[in-house]
């Protein structure tokens, strides 16, 4: 499958030497792991796949994902670990150990100010569901549907202040449309 | 499916709620589009799925994925901003017209002060073919699999200085083992 839109520097092929590569996650740092693995898991639905705990460097690492209904999570946890590596679509989750404990600590979204990663985004079968979702879920907006000039996409908060935009792909096709 | 490791906050299940969520992409700001666009589709093989537009708000989206063998993209413009907002695991690249001509601007990245995004991670099917690529490529190196404690691990920059981990599921599964 080769397809792709041009633009200035697209490669028309993806090089064989690529062949097999795939996105399998984007990290973000957590303050307080409890209450970020209780937010993905219950207001996103993601699955915990594997924690990594890593004493000697004082830190642990959460992968969370969606599973596609044929998934076969491997039972032994070595095998879960390379399995986890070899998906896509996921989030890890970093916890510098005791890092819930320092009143300093509040990690960038990258929206403020120096600005650089923007936002995750989750599509979702029903927005409006989504929306009532959130709200059941007292969870923080950046904006909601109507708001500003970008309608039908929400942007919500996760525990850290990172945003999370909100979509469904059929209310979405006429973007970017002249 | 319904497996999960459990940690403290983590739900036993997903919510019904959250059925058919799923990780569309990760969004980073870039300041020289061409550039970056050439870096992802050369360097690391991804397709340019979706360009959109908003003159209006002088900005673009690129977004970029690793195509299925049997992805089925489609043809018509409206339909592929919907098929690509239901996809896992792409990239979002926004330009802000006019970033490339600001010679004070510089995108943040995550990993020097202040810290929040870490690094986007590419799983590969060999990580020392990878590697030999990367050079052939002449990409900049944050870490070599060999350097520092975390052994099998590659870690790579973008044209904008955002991470990149390139690891070998079959490398790591002896991580996190006590």
């Amino acid at each position: 499958m080769s397809f792709t839109e041009m633009a200035p520097g697209v490669a028309a092929q993806a090089p064989s030497a690529t062949e097999g590569f795939r996105l399998n996650h984007s990290m973000l740092r957590v303050k307080h792991p409890e209450t970020s693995l209780a937010f993905y898991s219950t207001v996103f639905g993601m699955r915990l796949l594997r924690q990594l705990d890593f004493p000697e460097l004082q830190f642990t690492l959460y992968f969370l994902g969606h599973l596609a209904e044929d998934s076969q999570v491997p039972d032994d946890a070595a095998a879960r670990t390379t399995w986890t590596f070899s998906q896509t679509g996921l989030l890890e989750l970093t916890h510098n150990w005791g890092s819930e404990n320092d009143p300093e600590l509040h990690y960038h979204n990258g929206n403020d100010a120096p600005q650089g990663f923007g936002h995750l985004c989750m599509s979702v079968p029903d927005l409006d569901r989504a929306v009532a979702w959130f709200d059941a879920n007292s969870v923080d907006f950046v904006k909601r549907p109507n708001d500003g000039r970008m309608k039908d996409v929400a942007f919500v908060k996760d525990p850290d202040g990172y945003w999370i935009e909100v979509v469904e792909p059929a209310r979405l096709s006429h973007l970017g449309q002249a």
